[in-house]
């Protein structure tokens, strides 16, 4: 599949996810490409369809994006609780675990997702997968003694690997903190692995999303389909 | 006990803690009024004995002041590990489970302490209980999202309360987070009351440190006494 197909696909799902968009609502809106076109999908109707909702986001991206197109954005505290959020995700296995973290935004994503009511991801094909892990696992982490943080995860065969950019220097989340990305393949155990990591001294947060999401829409080159959790 | 008679126990605590750093060590320096005469004395030894260590700290501001006495300071990414740490604590049990964080420094001061042989604690006897809890125990979380948090601690009785400075603001540790302090007067299940914390989102660390202490200083109104783990 290529760039432009993959988008298409990204675009149809964003599209369907607007749907669940009502007036009035509190909306959590996540981070990523395939939430751009759903963020475009919220101004349009917005703008043509005169749209009342408040958003709450995961990044200051998404906040800037859905603020042009005259959306009201507000801050997670400023809010009882949010109806639905609709986020992206690398990766999602049947069961619906899945790893998030790749726009480096796995913090506020996780906090946002833990104050909605219900949570749906969109998604295109390539992302649904048998073992999740291929993608590298985002963990966030204090800069001070994060060196020491990646020798501890090397010597547990993590596999990890500080994220610098294009510049050469250590990428910066928006708490401006480290994000170590973890190569590891096939995470067997994904439970064992988040109670590890998140007792891990200097670990903020990590991008392992395990029951986290009540709905996922998979943009398919036969149209939008909706996965269902698999209870084997 | 007074202000005066406690500062002179703390004084005594830190001179005899600074017997224990000797030339060519890494030292973690901890934070807080007792840890000031240890780097009192640890600054005399420098300009009046040569003593030559390097030292890693849990706070800017004692880094600000060792640096002032000319002891050399570095990251601790700077080294390999720690020999040993000394720090202060707001209270500890028989069992040598403490309470930190009163400083807001908890978090440097856990990742100091996870990264070092040995760790030592100094204390006036005040800071000796049967039971912690007493002290209100410090939460750092990420301030995006906070309000949520504290309404969670609020429900399951924790007693939480955002700290605030003196002209009202939230205080910000030196990562930039928010504390909740917890005031729940007796914490009976330390292990418990951790593994929820830490699993909490938006959490970053607790003041709660057990298991992480070798031996505790106590200074006492008849000299300095080791207090050694209880087994029972």
């Amino acid at each position: 599949m290529d760039k432009q197909q993959q988008d298409a696909l990204k675009k149809a799902a964003g599209i369907e996810a607007a749907k669940f968009i009502k007036d009035g609502m509190v909306a959590g809106l996540g981070t990523g490409s395939t939430v751009r076109f759903l963020v475009d999908e919220l101004g349009r109707r917005t703008q043509e369809e005169g749209l009342q909702f408040t958003g709450v986001t995961t990044s200051r991206r998404t906040a800037e994006q859905a603020k042009g197109y005259g959306i009201k954005i507000v801050d997670v505290d400023d809010v009882d609780h949010i109806d639905i959020s609709i986020d992206g995700a690398d990766e999602v296995d049947k069961n619906f675990n899945g790893i998030k973290g790749g726009g480096a935004a796995l913090l506020w994503e996780k906090i946002v997702n833990e104050n909605s009511n219900y949570n749906m991801w969109i998604v295109d094909a390539s992302k649904v997968v048998d073992l999740i892990g291929q993608f590298p696992l985002p963990v966030e982490v204090i800069p001070y003694g994060s060196g020491h943080v990646l020798k501890k995860f090397e010597e547990k065969g993590y596999k990890p690997v500080l994220r610098k950019g294009a510049d050469g220097t250590e990428v910066r989340t928006d708490e401006n903190n480290f994000i170590i990305d973890l190569h590891m393949d096939r995470i067997e155990q994904p439970h064992d692995l988040a109670e590890d990591l998140i007792n891990t001294v200097g670990v903020v947060e990590h991008g392992l999303f395990l029951n986290r999401v009540d709905k996922v829409i998979v943009g398919d080159p036969n149209g939008p389909r909706i996965l269902t959790v698999s209870e084997d």
